[in-house]
């Protein structure tokens, strides 16, 4: 198809690397920006620019950090810094954050392990998870990777390399989501949530 | 939820603007750019902005048009300039010219008639399309407005204001997806199917 718009093509193909953008919805996203005005381009621009500037990771969890060298659950004092969730990704920690009841701090490895997509122990942060639980007098360590195999087998590698360090281990418990219907749930689930009843 | 991380917040709001982008992956979204190279994310501003000015409706037809008053479609004589084919977006322009089969022109109107969200006649390119009407020896004009409420009434009404100016006005025919299922079918579709059913 000819269409002589060579500024869409190039902006498309930069939206095409974006993740969870729907290729349906790549054209809609250009559009919007080609009908606004020029301003909310540029203050759009700007505000990429500071965030890609302004945030990197803290130094000892690997989350977000802005201005500091430590995020601001590291840098809290009122947590308590001897119980260390791991997750995947910030976003993860943001949903434990929201749903609350935590009040230890976090460690975010980057990601899963995923052997057939060449992400091996080296790509995440593990090596300084493990750093952290010798230097540091971390009590507890609780794995709230996904219950999928990549994050099953991360907390399980992990696990398996913090043996013999007294450190406490536990996971995130598996079951059925509050809400939820058991005519409609999968097999596996109401299984583990068997295998996992808990006294009434 | 205290945090600590200003530029995302600002990154947040920004992207919350952009439609069709799921609050689910904003963040997602977000995360892309900030882990991202400087580099990735300036490419990604200059192509942004370089669209934004580049791209300027095209005089006659309010598609996209780049480096010319007149979009590429309007500038090919080789298309048959008598028949338009009025459609609500030019991602819907898109859709047509991708099934191909038409060497017509368009008409882009820019949206639908929704007087509930404040969008009547004269928030779309309706005039110019009754001008170029009258202007244009124009011998068919084909809605291929969506079949939602919204944009049949669109149709209905610019039709209505066609009524005398001997104009050939036609639209898309209605009936079953190719591909579909009867079974999982909505009742309207079938019923227009129905009605509509040809000789084989």
């Amino acid at each position: 198809m000819m269409r002589n718009l060579p500024s869409l093509d190039r902006l498309v193909r930069r939206l095409q690397k974006i993740p969870y953008l729907a290729s349906k919805n790549i054209y809609k996203v250009a559009g919007y920006f080609i009908g606004s005005q020029q301003q909310v381009v540029d203050e759009f621009c700007a505000a990429l620019k500071l965030a890609q500037q302004s945030i990197k990771p803290c130094k000892k969890c690997f989350h977000w950090a802005e201005g500091s060298e430590l995020c601001s659950i590291c840098q809290n004092q009122s947590r308590n810094q001897r119980i260390v969730c791991v997750v995947e990704t910030s976003h993860d920690l943001f949903a434990i954050e929201k749903a609350g009841g935590f009040d230890g701090v976090y460690h975010v490895l980057g990601g899963a392990l995923c052997p057939l997509n060449g992400i091996g122990p080296d790509h995440l942060m593990i090596n300084a998870l493990l750093e952290r639980a010798v230097e540091q007098a971390i009590s507890e360590i609780i794995f709230a990777t996904n219950p999928t195999p990549e994050g099953e087998a991360t907390a399980s590698y992990i696990s398996s390399k913090l043996t013999g360090t007294g450190i406490a281990i536990s996971k995130l418990a598996s079951g059925m989501p509050i809400g939820s219907s058991l005519e409609y749930m999968d097999r596996v689930t109401i299984f583990k949530a068997l295998s996992g009843r808990r006294p009434f």
